[in-house]
């Protein structure tokens, strides 16, 4: 039986981070996928929406300027994107298992199965370690409806090999709102249903309604307070139905949240501890057995699911495989929607401004007649900060086409506590969103 | 004869800054302005550039992805776009003057004349003041060839009603590439004359080649070593002629240097020094009269003559007229070149590092492939460290879509001299620019 100092489960970015750290600090690793190596994030996450949204991008910032420079909008070619795509996302899990095993990191394919609390069974091979590291991440999560055979996934939709005349979206989070709005660029008829009332719970109700609302006047059409129980087929497409509700559509895609990927793991066998929401971990990142830690988005915690955020719980994990005795400390970590109007968030969570809402004041500046923002004709840009009671910044949102460019300046702002005095004194690039900092932070 | 505490002559964005600062400071303020209100930068420098390159930018943003999601390019539409500009920059004059006369500071137009240390003359009638501050700037030079009368310049340019089919810029500088990327985008047959093979000087050699090679493929000619001496009117348009050269075009614009605004202001009047380059100042900005301030591009000095830099000068210089005793010291200045690719500085000059060239080291990388630069098909995309002997950074360029925005991060980098784990331990939005921060820093 195969002996390793440390295993990690789980071949995407916090697995394969970590297992590079602890295979330069001399010990011997082994990594463990059951899907596509690279995980999510390149292969059907954060990258290949980024990519398509590249496309979204630069229509939105030659339609922004329709009659201010040019009268007509560039088309986008679903298939020709795709392809474009692909040289991205093709080579992702054979460049990252090779990039492993380069590294002389042992690198298995299989679903990984405790057999006790040191011993993994992976492809009828059992393999021993003195440390694991489990972060195998997140799927997402079909909805309990007559007809579920018929949901597609963002997977699904992002390796759409021809774009459907029309798409419904099921769920109004993040990536809802940013596969709607790659769909209704790339001239789809979209669709997004929300059970309730409330898009981007998350982020601040108001930015987000605003939000909403482009992409409405976009030609995105919001059904809210929609609980879909029924999807059949039809010819051609699908009916939706609910309550005094019907839809008929082309493609129904559920992004309506996402489920831990634990349950073939066996971890009863080690006797871990989870909760449906995912592994339990003390503030150490430490599972009920203290050998066996876990990272990223297979956690039952409440930090965003977010890839940079498992870069940094694996980078920690190391450090605590080691014998780090501090707890984990999360710096400020923000959320960004992505999409040709991007709404970007930094801060208190929304949660802990509406169970304490009596301590914070808020103020929403409009941006459009800024000069950053016209030149672009980007009308609908808004900041939002949220003060303490002693006026101090303790959240920021902010709603435009540079929202995520803004809020990493506010990231390093906000961490370094730096003064208006401060920011003053600097002398950024002129114009560009960093020269106008002086003017948001009193 | 009306007497003031301060008198600003210049109603530029220096100017104006240390009117309102000194105002709020409860002085008695004047500012003479003797032409366009708000100064070159709003009426005819950055903003209106800036403007235009907005279409740059959107249409470039799809070229890159032609075959990779679009298959034609945008239009520009020149008299749209020069709509779109004149909706900021017909505001401009009267807005700033508006805006300072509400704050209480008496507004003049005309031109300034000093009549002794302490007098000034302007549109026939005399002030007095106890201090001063010239803020005049500068204006485009012609150049001393036959046929000066036929030369435009950036002015111009910014204004045109209709874009010409050809139009040639002489000089190689930031104006002369930014205005070159805009007529040719706009759809002109443009040409770029340059007296010696070095364009761009203040940037790096390597990338300003590489941006030169850049602009060469969408269409700009180049000529170097070519030192025109000679400018006729043919019919159509015009014929410039040197040594073994002749080029017929329907405009020239001429971008080769620009001279400080101080013929007119009789500065001998009041005994202060000045060159040709412009005003002569101590390290606290205070000219040979010590009551006379002066700052901005009208200065004979070598930092960048750049509007962030004058609010930094005008700045300081209402501490020193406060009796502020330290002397100035500039923060790290980022110069860009806009454009569709972008080309951006910070840190020691590059005179300071062809001077002492035996002290530093250098590296180069590609970052054509990483996904920030991949997703969006900018493929020349590069960045350049130069190192001193101890391996710290002493100056960077970056050339890409995205180079304002790095350079800008950089700028709060290396003033807060944060070191690779340190910006490893923040989290970023991911993918972002920012996001890769942490592999650029060793």
């Amino acid at each position: 039986m195969k002996k390793y100092d440390a295993i990690v489960i789980g071949g995407g970015p916090g697995g394969t981070a970590a297992a590079y750290s602890l295979k330069e600090q001399g010990k011997t690793v082994a990594v463990i996928e059951a899907d596509l190596w690279g995980g999510t994030c390149p292969n059907r996450g954060c990258d290949p929406k980024k990519i398509l949204m590249s496309a979204v991008e630069a229509k939105a910032r030659v339609e922004k300027l329709n009659g201010k420079g040019f009268e007509a909008s560039p088309e986008i070619h679903w298939e020709e994107l795709m392809a474009f795509k692909r040289t991205y996302t093709d080579s992702i899990p054979s460049g990252t298992k090779s990039g492993i095993e380069e590294a002389e990191i042992d690198a298995y394919d299989g679903q990984a199965e405790f057999v006790d609390a040191h011993t993994i069974e992976v492809a009828d091979e059992r393999l021993e370690a003195k440390q694991f590291l489990i972060a195998t991440g997140q799927r997402p999560s079909l909805l309990p409806v007559d007809g579920q055979e018929y949901l597609q996934t963002s997977t699904d939709f992002l390796n759409l090999a021809k774009l459907p005349e029309r798409i419904t979206f099921i769920g109004a989070g993040y990536i809802a709102f940013e596969l709607a709005t790659i769909a209704n660029a790339a001239g789809a008829e979209v669709h997004v249903i929300q059970h309730n009332d409330q898009p981007l719970k998350g982020f601040d109700k108001e930015l987000a309604m605003d939000l909403t609302k482009h992409l409405e006047e976009k030609g995105i059409t919001f059904h809210f307070n929609v609980d879909v129980d029924k999807v059949e087929a039809i010819d051609p497409g699908y009916r939706l139905t609910a309550e005094n509700f019907e839809l008929e559509t082309d493609m129904v895609v559920v992004a309506a949240g996402r489920v831990p990927n634990i349950e073939a793991l066996k971890l009863d066998n080690a006797q871990l501890e989870y909760t449906k929401k995912g592994i339990t971990v003390d503030d150490h990142l430490r599972t009920s057995q203290e050998h066996i830690f876990a990272c990223g988005d297979v956690l039952d915690k409440s930090h965003p699911k977010l890839t940079p955020v498992s870069g940094f719980e694996a980078s920690y994990v190391v450090k605590a495989m080691n014998g780090e005795t501090e707890p984990i400390h999360y710096p400020l970590i923000p959320s960004v929607v992505f999409g040709d109007q991007r709404l970007a968030r930094i801060g208190l969570s929304e949660k802990e401004l509406s169970e304490n809402s009596e301590k914070y004041h808020s103020e929403t500046m409009d941006l459009g007649s800024w000069f950053t923002y016209f030149r672009v004709n980007d009308k609908g840009a808004k900041i939002k900060f949220v003060y303490d009671e002693e006026d101090r910044i303790v959240a920021i949102t902010c709603l435009n086409e540079m929202a995520d460019e803004l809020i990493n300046y506010f990231n390093l702002i906000l961490e370094k506590q730096m003064t208006h005095e401060e920011i003053a004194d600097y002398v950024f690039a002129y114009p560009t969103p960093a020269s106008d900092l002086e003017y948001f932070i009193k």
